[in-house]
């Protein structure tokens, strides 16, 4: 069975984890007849974010792998202890997570930095020739990280972030929520999720897309 | 377009709604041409749990309508003010929320307790006529809230909580996890999920039947 390593960043998409993404991301894999492996730093989120008001907390701390693992159900390992060679293909789902934990695009946009065991683990799968996959804002990551490779990645076609993306050295192209962009050469997928949204019906769409893609890669 | 409410109660298995269940029940809604309210008690959680050691955290407080928003992406309103009247139906997944926050059932079992709003709900849709769906756990609150309806519902084959449910007054009925059961003179239907496992595949399956089963109702 082959292994499909997921890297969460929190549990909710306004400072953690998109869940709805990630939840998606793990029934395509299932239904794939793949095996989820679920991953996140043991770091604190940048912040916690009341998702009723939309307001940060002030004072309040949360782990990003033990909120990680309500999505995951406890079955989730730090990603520095991470059996990466056993990983046939990586995914990121999205959510301010991965812009706020795994990186700071957030708040730093092109001048970003991506945390260092989450740059090592997409490298060490790239250099591997392993399929990689990001979801909704995650692209950014692989910008970042792969964007000296002139990776072909979307975030859907928000122009800002789109920009920022192309300033990494990445190339972006506009695609709709149902469907991913798949830079063969690089053997990476992206998929824009709810950058576009419009419902989960339609986000599960081209995270169904994106699974497939990568299954096709294996 | 149908209105189908979904009372959510909190954001992770060991101490609110079980956040696979309730992703799916989203997704089925939107894929069934349906659209999903939202909604959740404000009131503080039972406990936290750490989903990485299972171990409730001494001193911390969530809000269940604040951490339902998480997965609810906002989108979710306080069970008190909900517009009941425009509701077509009523689901509830499971999670230890629902046996912890939303009824005391994890802790007296068929001594148990109901929130008086989440009762209420229940009880207006029945006497209503609305379907009512309830996954894993959840069906535990249909016994004590219709229990003296003779409902026939089931939680997989747990023989303990089938038997505090049949001491409420439910039939409790054996089935799979891929599988429903359909109380047809109380309009409930049932369906184990989580209580049984063993993939988000196959919990998928019967949530994905639960929500079809509710449309055939309407």
């Amino acid at each position: 069975m082959k292994k499909i390593g997921v890297i969460l960043s929190g549990c909710g998409f306004l400072d953690g984890a998109e869940i709805q993404e990630t939840v998606l991301t793990l029934l395509a894999i299932d239904r794939a007849g793949a095996e989820a492996v679920c991953m996140a730093p043991d770091i604190e989120q940048h912040h916690v974010v009341n998702h009723l008001t939309g307001e940060a907390a002030a004072g309040e701390t949360r782990n990003v792998l033990a909120e990680s693992a309500r999505i995951a159900r406890g079955d989730v390992c730090a990603l520095g202890t991470a059996d990466i060679d056993s990983l046939d293909a990586l995914v990121l789902p999205g959510g301010y997570g991965a812009a706020k934990n795994l990186s700071d695009f957030a708040f730093k946009g092109a001048e970003c930095e991506v945390n260092a065991e989450v740059a090592d683990i997409i490298r060490t799968c790239y250099e591997a020739g392993k399929p990689l996959g990001f979801i909704c804002i995650a692209p950014a990551i692989a910008a970042k990280v792969l964007g000296d490779k002139q990776v072909e990645l979307t975030i859907g076609n928000d122009r800002d972030t789109a920009q920022a993306i192309e300033k990494l050295g990445a190339k972006h192209i506009d695609c709709p929520v149902w469907n991913t962009v798949v830079s063969s050469r690089c053997r990476v997928v992206s998929t824009p999720a709810y950058m576009l949204g419009p419902s989960i019906g339609e986000v599960a769409k081209g995270i169904d897309k994106l699974i497939a893609d990568i299954m096709s890669l294996l």
